[in-house]
């Protein structure tokens, strides 16, 4: 370990220069940080079973018949999704690879690692990035294979890509794009991760991505508690105060010492409260209006993932569903006086009732038909047809 | 061909609408367009031979035994650049596939075709896109390989990638990160391409992608046709009018009917002819300070691509060389005061040489170590050591 070499040019970096953000979207270094996430969690979190998801239950025939044969065919119905998740094949065999046999002169001290492997991220076009221990309980049990999962990974490092403002703006969000809107982001954050863990490993330290086609990890745990966002009424989803619901997420596991960030606090669990417009609004029914109440260790808003997962695979007239990403009111675009509207609902109860009133009145939720510029088409029989 | 399908809800889209790119990252389409490009081409100009670039030469022993000796080296070197080109080994067998048998029933109108194709690639996240009749000449003769090269495709669609001006900002432009910072836009740009070209197959058009591991296509003839910049001092290269010489780009060839851009005028050719700061500060005296000549049916400001390539490979204090980049006054960050300066220099020959003496003025082109967030490495003998 090359302790001698790094009180040469690289321990030179003064901690107070990596502490200035450059590569940073968002300003995620000014966010209120708490000690614990905004959601009461309890004692014990079980680790779950990757064979027990929604879309897995789905292939067994759980959700009954035609989620069954839909769920092979409900992201390569489109043509654009089918190719982004053609894509992540590509990117299944690069989540690991062999470690550097010894560990680079680099500096020990865990907050400056952290500050560079988030520049690093950055640098890689992640919209967000942050870092936390890796809880126990967020590594499944056994993969779908049915194979043992064996990380035992110390840090967790979060990476957002958005999943685009314009085109949600053009569509209802349950439309032809809905899952390549997902698989966008899906296939560019696993490509940040495979080449973030890639380069962990030549640095010296273990590292894994884990991407949507290849997990060993629950990401809504560890984006929580890398302070990327706070739980919300959608449930099982964290909401990011710039994007909103509107971004996926890979996921780095390391043993890399990194400072974990803290988790954040922006007023959410006050606005779900109230706002209930994803609840209103969602195609399916799945969303609560009701109270929370506690799952798995978690006191938060549950919706029905069966209903959810039914609707997202058997959409006839559309390719998946984010119709709750789409009239959420922190979907919004990266302009100044939503950044001032995002820091009044941060702060302030009745700026937060208020706003909702606002963005129905605005028309924010509707599709503008100005913005479309996708075409409806679903393969049927191995050719596409107009819908 | 669905001409009947065509007539449903797809072809109920207005070209009008289609015109309002949304996705777009800065505003191409407000630039001049002009018939020819801005330099000047002769009537004849010869395709050339992948085997006769610099890096190639390099590899063979053309430049000495040193570049021969580095080259297989000078990305892996540096952990970062080492972990974007494995990455860059997964999307060679992504740039072509099997084409749907069928044409999708999709417009046929090469304006609308155009502009979609243009929507989907900023939607993947493309910086900026063009599109232009693939010249004959820009095709390879032969690959590295030596197998002849067959590509007949009519179009290619020209993807550019940002570098990231603070990580430019933060250093010389001939340092540990100058690999990295081709490598990052080469990947992202190659992954954006395979997947464009894979969704062109689906909608039963061949198309194949063209990226920095993987080309059968020379790009600056294209990104120029393209109307994604004009050629400039630096040599062999396009500037954008947006990020100046800071991108790299892909390609995707394909015979999907588009509708070509025209070339673009920003007045670069006097700009270039009066500025010359490449050309004082290039650290191999590759750039020339002298007129234009004319070279292979171009009349261009043409460098020493021997000394350049010589640099970069052997470069024994950094990892490539970018220093023109960093340098070029057209390399400014995404603010409204530069957006302005940029309009101001495209149009007045008066406000291109104040501007270039207010660069000079502002320290831009200097490195600012606030803004250093990389380790300076090298891998020596499978091990990294602190530079």
């Amino acid at each position: 370990m090359g302790k001698k070499q790094s009180a040469g040019a690289i321990a030179a970096i003064p901690r107070r220069l990596l502490g200035n953000r450059r590569n940073e979207r968002y300003a995620s270094h000014r966010l209120r940080r708490v000690e614990r996430p905004t959601v009461r969690i309890g004692d014990h979190v079980e680790a779950v079973d990757e064979r027990e998801s929604g879309f897995n239950r789905a292939v067994r025939g759980d959700l009954g018949p035609v989620p069954q044969r839909e769920r092979p065919r409900f992201v390569g119905k489109y043509p654009l999704s089918a190719a982004l998740g053609a894509m992540q094949l590509f990117l299944v065999d690069a989540v690991d690879g062999p470690v550097a046999p010894e560990r680079a002169p680099i500096p020990e001290d865990p907050v400056i690692l952290s500050r560079h492997i988030k520049e690093v991220a950055n640098f890689l076009r992640a919209d967000a990035v942050g870092v936390c221990r890796l809880p126990s309980y967020a590594v499944y049990t056994h993969r779908v294979s049915g194979e043992p999962v064996t990380n035992t990974h110390k840090y967790a490092i979060g990476i957002l890509v958005d999943q685009n403002y314009e085109s949600f703006a053009g569509g209802t969000g349950h439309d032809w794009l809905s899952n390549s809107q997902s698989f966008m982001s899906y296939s560019a954050s696993g490509f940040i991760a495979c080449i973030l863990a890639d380069y962990i490993r030549r640095l010296g330290f273990p590292a894994r991505a884990h991407h949507a086609r290849d997990y060993e990890v629950v990401l809504p745990p560890i984006l929580l508690q890398a302070g990327l966002g706070e739980m919300c009424r959608i449930g099982d989803v964290v909401l990011n105060p710039f994007m909103g619901p509107r971004f996926k997420a890979a996921v780095v596991t390391t043993d890399l010492p990194l400072e974990p960030d803290k988790p954040i606090d922006f007023g959410l669990q006050h606005f779900c409260s109230v706002c209930k417009k994803c609840a209103h609004e969602c195609p399916s029914g799945a969303i609560s209006a009701a109270g929370k109440t506690w799952h798995n260790g978690y006191e938060v808003w549950k919706p029905d993932v069966d209903a959810c997962t039914r609707y997202r695979v058997t959409n006839a007239r559309g390719a998946g569903c984010g119709h709750c990403i789409k009239v959420c009111p922190w979907n919004k675009p990266d302009t100044w006086y939503h950044g001032l509207s995002t820091t009044l609902a941060s702060r302030s109860g009745p700026a937060r009732q208020a706003l909702t009133w606002l963005d129905d009145a605005l028309g924010y939720g509707r599709p503008d038909p100005d913005k479309k510029w996708w075409f409806d088409l679903e393969e049927v029989d191995g050719r596409l047809v107009a819908r």
